[in-house]
């Protein structure tokens, strides 16, 4: 693709429109990694259509110059594309992924940035065997949901989680690799099933703890909690203010990984607690050291 | 004191140094919050004594110009002070109140900065009659420990719990309020037990919380969780970095209340767990939109 490619952004949200903004405002987005060059030239959008349903913003995304074009009619948004996207919710994914398939052109790349990959990658699989699947999902995101919230920096120095099926081919996963080193990430191949498990572990739980923690504190109706919640309450409970819809349709796609790390949370829980119940310094003191020592290599 | 206090400073880490600089570098600490303006002259130290075990960063700190002298000799630190703030980990406040008692000259003002309050209260209320003791806690800190980490802002717009005894005088409390406005803090009148009560929720909940996160993943044993954690997991997990002799005391000196909370909100979890096990939708969304607006009433 000398002169570009034609992509097409399905929801117009954080995700999706921090894409449009990286591909159409490259003086904004990241430089590719200095560790991990582009193999070849950068990934190029000659168009950047985008399909929503709200009219307003996607006129305000075209007007602020986020876009080429928009429709809120997914077959004639997707059927010029050489690169779908879709950057929805994951089960609303799942649920247009049939109609992308019935309107996509032949060759066509129907990816996502969806957070959780063994059902969308299944669902791909379902296409039509004319088209090029490939499950994507950038490791970056913010509390803040929508396209006001979308800048073409999010992905910056972030793992950009690809996902080929066996059907996908190395043209389609080299152009994804391209994408995602052009706008800055760090492109990292991977199962499926891979991916649910660590991202369950790294993502899922912490929001699911830090539901948790939000909703145990306003159980106890303890007005002076609140008025005296410092940073720490801050940091621990900041992904409890992440997008319902999104948070729900992550749960429950992914919902028996994410209790098995929920148990496996809830084991170190108790093993804390009958140590701080039975006054046993010394295991408890080794618990604290050890989680102090993990958490600081992760440098960041 | 029209030329201003000596304050005795003992323990000079994250909090007493903050208070070494805010107290020495007025260029450099917050002003007092707008809508709560000093209701007198500003708190002034006319000179600023830090007692410590390390000669080392004792030194250094004199030659930053963070405190004007120093020793590692508890009674010839606090002998001539009016104003003496114990800075150390909570265990060591405990165990350090009555030599401080000792030693210091009738009329002194024994403060603390530690982060429970019952205890060091009890402790306090039995130092000398004619000594002045007055619980303290500024509602600030990092999951860095060590002088190196101080700042004079490091008190801007927080909350500096007090908590004086009924022994306690007037004087004593409106030089301490004082003080507070004057570093750019918000004084709180509490009784060491709500004060106990609400800082397990927001401060020693939140970190056996990210303890548990940690530990949970580090055992889950899984390299690829760790290369994708993003800022969901930074901040969630933030707080497991702190100091942790500072924990291992505020945990151990508050265990009983920490218990509660740590109790309630495994109850959170497990209906969560429940919930998504159940494939309940109405009750999962309700809990993450509950979560999620009171965590954005947050704003901060």
């Amino acid at each position: 693709m000398e002169d570009g490619f034609t992509v097409c952004i399905v929801g117009l949200g954080l995700m999706g429109g921090s894409l449009a903004w990286a591909l159409r405002s490259p003086e904004d987005r990241c430089p590719p990694a200095a560790d991990q060059p582009l193999p070849g030239p950068a990934f190029r959008a000659r168009r950047v259509v985008a399909v929503g349903r709200n009219p307003g913003v996607l006129a305000a995304a075209q007007q602020a110059g986020a876009i080429d074009t928009w429709t809120t009619d997914l077959g004639t948004g997707v059927a010029e594309a050489d690169v779908i996207v879709l950057g929805t919710p994951v089960r609303t994914i799942l649920r247009l992924l049939p109609e992308v398939g019935r309107h996509a052109r032949p060759g066509a790349i129907i990816a996502d940035m969806g957070s959780t990959k063994r059902q969308i990658c299944a669902a791909m699989s379902r296409l039509p065997a004319d088209l090029e699947p490939i499950g994507g999902h950038p490791m970056c995101g913010k509390e803040v949901a929508g396209f006001g919230a979308a800048e073409a920096a999010l992905f910056c120095e972030r793992p950009f989680v690809l996902c080929p099926l066996s059907r996908t081919s190395e043209g389609t996963l080299a152009t994804m690799r391209s994408l995602a080193l052009t706008i800055g990430a760090r492109p990292v191949v991977l199962d499926p099933a891979v991916h649910d498990r660590a991202v369950a572990a790294i993502s899922h739980l912490p929001y699911a703890v830090a539901v948790s923690l939000v909703g145990a504190v306003n159980a106890g109706n303890n007005p002076v909690a609140w008025a005296l919640a410092s940073s720490g309450f801050r940091d621990t409970s900041r992904v409890a203010g992440s997008d319902v819809d999104m948070m729900m349709d992550i749960l429950l796609t992914n919902r028996e990984i994410v209790l098995e790390w929920i148990d496996a949370f809830t084991r170190e829980m108790n093993r804390l607690r009958y140590e701080l119940d039975e006054d046993d310094e010394t295991r408890l003191r080794e618990r604290l050291k050890t989680a102090r020592e993990r958490r600081i290599r992760l440098r960041f």
